[in-house]
C-alpha cells in the first residue's frame, strides 16, 4: 500500500511536469497540499482509474517482445503515456478540488440513492448468508450427534432389557430426526448457494459497472471543468486551438460518461427485479422448510423441497463444501 | 508412570529379603521372570493395593513432628512397614501365581459377572453422556445464531418493503424457535447434570467398593494358599507356631473380604434399582422434550419440564457451564 501511494505520487510529479508545459489556465492560488491529502486523493484515483492503468502497462510491455518494434512504435508509447498521465492528474485533482468544495460535480441524486442502497443491500444480505451458513454448520453437527446417539440408545435396548422400551423410542426418535436433519440440510444447502450467487456473483456484477460509472463521472466532470476554464478565459489563436481540443475532450468522456449511466441505470432495474424474484423464492424456500421442519412435517418438509426442484444430499456425505464456501 | 513402576520395583526387592529371612515353604523353582512381566505385575499390585500403600505413608510420614517421638515409635514403625510389605509381596505373588494359572483363586461367577456389567454400563452410560454434551453444544450454538437470525431478518423486514413479509414470517418463525430452543436447553441440561451425577458419582462409588473388594480377594486368596502349603508341609515345632499365625491371618483376611463381598452385594442391588429410576425418568424426559420441541409443540414441551421440575435457564445466558463439565 505504502509503495502503491509512493508510486502514484512519483506518477503525479511527472504529470504535474508535462501539465505546466502544456496548459497556463490553472487557477495561479493551487491550494497548498498537505503531504497527507495529496496522498489520500492519490490513492482513491488509483482505485478509481485502475482500469486505465492496467491498459498502459500493458501497451508498455507488449512491444519488448522485439527491440527493434520497441524503437519503431516508442513515440505512440510515449503518446500514451502521456495521455494516461494527463488524465490521471486531471482526476485527482478533480476529486481534491471536490473535496474542498472548489469545484461543482455533476450529481444525479436518485441514482446515487439507488447504488447507496444496494451497497447496503449487498452488505445485509452477506450478513444474513454468513448467520444461515454458521446455523447450517452447527446444524449438522447435530445431526451427526442425532446420528451416533440413534446407534448407541438403539445399542442400549438391545443389552438392557430393563430399561428396553425407553431406549428404543428414545433411539427412534433420534433416527428420524436424523433423517429429516438431512433433508433440512439440503434445503439450507439450497438457499445458501442462491444467496451466495445473488450476493456474491449477480449483485458483484452491477457494482463492477457502478465503479466504472463513478470513474467515468470523475473523468467528465475534470474535463467538463476544464472546458469552462479555457471559455472563461481571454480568446487568442493559441488558445482558440486549445479550446477546439477540450471540446472534442469533453464530448468524448461526455459520451462514456452517459453510456455508463445508461448502463447502470438499466443494470440496476433488472438486478432489482432479479433480486427481487430470487429473495422472495428463497425466503419462502427457507421460511416453509424451517417451519416442516421444527414442527416434525415430514410431508411437508418434502413437498417443500419437491416444490422448489432441490435435490437432497445423500446422507452421511462428508462435511460439504459449501459450508466453507 | 516410569517412576512409578521403578518405585514398585525396589519396593518389591525389600520385601523378597523380609520374606527370604522369616519363609522357606516357597516352592523352590520360582518362575523365571522377565523384567517385563515383574514391572507389568507390579504394577496391578500396586494399583489394586492403592488404600494400604497410602496408610503405610502416611504412618511414616506422621512421627517426623517431632524427633523424639519418631524414636520411641520406630520399633512399632517398622513392624508396620514389614507388614505391609510382607502383604505387598503376598498379593503379588498371588497375582503373578494366578495369571500363569500356578494359584486357584476364590470365583463367584455371578457376582463377577454383575460387576463386569456394571462397568460396562458406565462406559455406555458415559457414552450417551458424552454425545447428549456435544448435541448440546452444538444445538446452543444454532440457537444462539437463530436469536442473531430473527433480528437480521426483522432488520430487512422495516428496510425493505418489497420483501416485508417474507422477512417478517422468517423472523418471527426464528424468535419462536430460538425461545422455544432456550426451553429445549433446560431440559437437555437437566438430562445431562443427572446422569452425570448417576455416572460418574452413584457409579463411582460402587465402582470404589469394588475394587477394595477386589483387593481383598487377592489378600484373601494370598493367605489362604500360603495356609494351605504349611499344612501341606511336614510338622514340627517352629512349623505349628507358624501355622497358627498363618491361621489367624488367614481367618482375619476372610472376615474382611466377606464383609467386603456382603458391602458389594447389597451395594449393587441398590445401585440397580437407582439406575433403573434415575434412567427411566431421565430417558423419558429427553424424549418427551426432543419430541415435543420437533414437533413444534410449545404447550407439550412446557408442560414436560413442569412435570419433570426442570427451571428453565433465563434466555440469553453466556454459554453454561456444564457444557464444559
Amino acid at each position: 500500500m505504502k509503495k502503491m501511494e509512493e508510486n502514484s505520487r512519483s506518477k503525479m510529479r511527472d504529470s504535474t511536469t508535462i501539465h505546466e508545459n502544456s496548459s497556463s489556465i490553472l487557477p495561479e492560488s493551487t491550494p497548498s497540499r498537505s503531504p497527507r491529502s495529496t496522498e489520500m486523493t492519490a490513492s482513491i484515483s488509483l482505485g478509481n482509474l485502475s482500469g486505465k492503468t492496467s491498459k498502459a502497462s500493458s501497451s508498455l510491455i507488449s512491444p519488448q517482445n522485439g527491440d527493434s518494434q520497441w524503437h519503431k512504435n516508442s513515440p505512440s508509447k510515449i503518446v500514451s503515456i502521456k495521455n494516461w498521465s494527463i488524465s490521471t492528474y486531471k482526476c485527482t485533482k478533480q476529486l481534491m478540488y471536490e473535496k474542498f468544495g472548489k469545484s461543482s460535480r455533476t450529481m444525479d441524486t436518485e441514482l446515487e440513492n439507488q447504488i447507496e442502497g444496494l451497497r447496503d443491500t449487498q452488505k445485509k444480505y452477506a450478513n444474513i448468508l454468513r448467520l444461515v451458513r454458521t446455523m447450517t454448520s452447527h446444524f449438522y453437527h447435530v445431526v451427526q450427534t442425532q446420528h451416533l446417539m440413534g446407534e448407541a440408545f438403539s445399542d442400549l435396548a438391545q443389552k438392557s432389557p430393563e430399561l428396553q422400551e425407553e431406549f428404543l423410542y428414545n433411539s427412534e426418535t433420534q433416527r428420524n430426526l436424523m433423517k429429516n436433519g438431512e433433508v433440512l440440510l439440503s434445503a439450507l444447502h439450497f438457499f445458501i448457494s442462491s444467496v451466495n450467487t445473488l450476493c456474491n456473483k449477480t449483485i458483484e456484477d452491477t457494482l463492477l459497472t457502478v465503479r466504472q460509472y463513478e470513474t467515468a463521472r470523475i473523468e467528465y466532470d475534470a474535463y467538463r471543468t476544464d472546458l469552462e476554464l479555457l471559455v472563461q478565459a481571454s480568446s487568442s489563436e493559441t488558445n482558440s486551438e486549445r479550446l477546439e481540443k477540450a471540446q472534442t475532450n469533453f464530448e468524448r468522456h461526455k459520451m462514456d460518461f452517459e453510456k455508463l449511466r445508461a448502463d447502470v441505470v438499466v443494470k440496476l432495474k433488472f438486478l432489482d427485479e432479479n433480486r427481487v424474484k430470487v429473495m422472495h423464492k428463497q425466503l419462502l424456500l427457507f421460511h416453509n422448510a424451517i417451519s416442516a421442519y421444527f414442527s416434525g412435517n415430514q410431508q411437508a418438509l418434502e413437498a417443500t423441497l419437491k416444490q422448489f426442484n432441490v435435490k437432497v444430499r445423500p446422507p452421511n456425505s462428508a462435511l460439504p463444501s459449501w459450508l466453507e464456501q
